[in-house]
């Protein structure tokens, strides 16, 4: 039986946007899982309520229920130990931490300083509301101030891209020869711009762009075919 | 026959301070090598000749010479793997570098402007006119200018040691419940303003800082014996 995943949407139900939906949807696809996705939407708390939270990814997986993306692929990996390792052992999960810590504390309010605005054109019509108040709270500006500037700012956040650049000058992948879910991390924190604004934030020649286009290729194009706004 | 160590001294040359030598010094411990360090100043290249290029750490094993802590790192793990590993096997040596990459290319600069002008003050009298002028030419400005106003910006700089903090939040040590050699990297980053400068970089009550007490009491405080500015 797959497994259920409860995964952000925007009013096009196709459109997936979350970073942290994009790391399990990778995750499982790494793990050769299947999953059968659930469009979720931020006001809809009372969906999740059989997690005992409210945010999503939430996975089902039988009669396990597991919430939080970090925690989601130490499950993965703990419930499937016969598959592809997320992690490759204790240590590698261990190091994974950091970059998942520096994927949340440093790269996602990176990026949402370039793009929150644009989320609010595709966020569904009854979560607009709760989206821009919640967002505007914790920024303590209107959306639109938060985003404004962008194109002289996103050199700013180029230049705070530049451990995955450095680590990626010496090997192909985060996880070293091939993907580990250290990249998943990064990969769905760039999912988020890609699918729901025409801003680009990288470079064409940064090395970054090129292992993105490996990542987008990875499990026949997930990332690749993922909706986009048109 | 110990491993020979060539490690960045002061002008007093009990003084060692390279935050690059401290990561291999305590990747030594950790594998339970013995060392014999050599004093060495930033003006001897020459005493560097025979590793191919003129900065420390360099080792020198039995005839084996490695430069580059990283490098060597890797060496270590490779050439003494029946010893306690440094990184836990390919994906967590590959995760491991992240850690590297943040420390070189984040946290490095950001202690540098904090303390480099106290690390004129230690450095051999042979070594200051080098050290003024290399690093004024780096910063752009002179290594009085670069220190200023650090009383309101070591605020920031803890700031940037986010990742570390949550990660420390979840776990012992960056490397799970036992010391890697990201715990080293980032400790030895730690090492350097806490040999040659009275500037505290951590608050009391940060977890980093309650983290580098148990840091310091590992191999019989090795680093908590360094010789330090008086």
């Amino acid at each position: 039986m797959a497994i259920v995943m409860h995964d952000l949407a925007g009013a096009d139900p196709a459109l997936r946007f979350s970073p942290y939906c994009w790391r399990t949807r990778m995750a499982l696809a790494h793990k050769g899982l299947a999953v059968t996705t659930i469009p979720w939407r931020f006001t809809e708390k009372d969906a999740l309520a059989f997690s005992g939270q409210g945010r999503v990814p939430v996975i089902r997986d039988g009669d396990r229920v597991v919430s939080d993306s970090w925690a989601i692929a130490e499950y993965l990996d703990d419930a499937y130990p016969e598959r592809p390792s997320l992690f490759g052992g204790a240590a590698g999960r261990a190091h994974a931490r950091f970059v998942n810590a520096w994927a949340d504390g440093v790269m996602l309010g990176g990026i949402a300083r370039l793009i929150v605005r644009d989320l609010l054109d595709v966020v569904a019509p009854g979560d607009q509301a709760y989206f821009r108040e919640s967002r505007e709270a914790r920024f303590g500006m209107t959306l639109e101030k938060v985003q404004e500037g962008r194109e002289t700012r996103a050199a700013e956040f180029r230049t705070a891209l530049l451990p995955v650049r450095l680590v990626l000058g010496k090997q192909r992948f985060l996880g070293g020869e091939a993907p580990s879910y250290a990249d998943y991390i990064v990969f769905g924190n760039l999912q988020w711009p890609r699918c729901v604004s025409r801003f680009e934030l990288l470079e064409r020649g940064d090395p970054i762009a090129g292992w993105r286009e490996r990542m987008l290729d990875l499990f026949d194009g997930l990332g690749r075919h993922a909706r986009r706004l048109a």
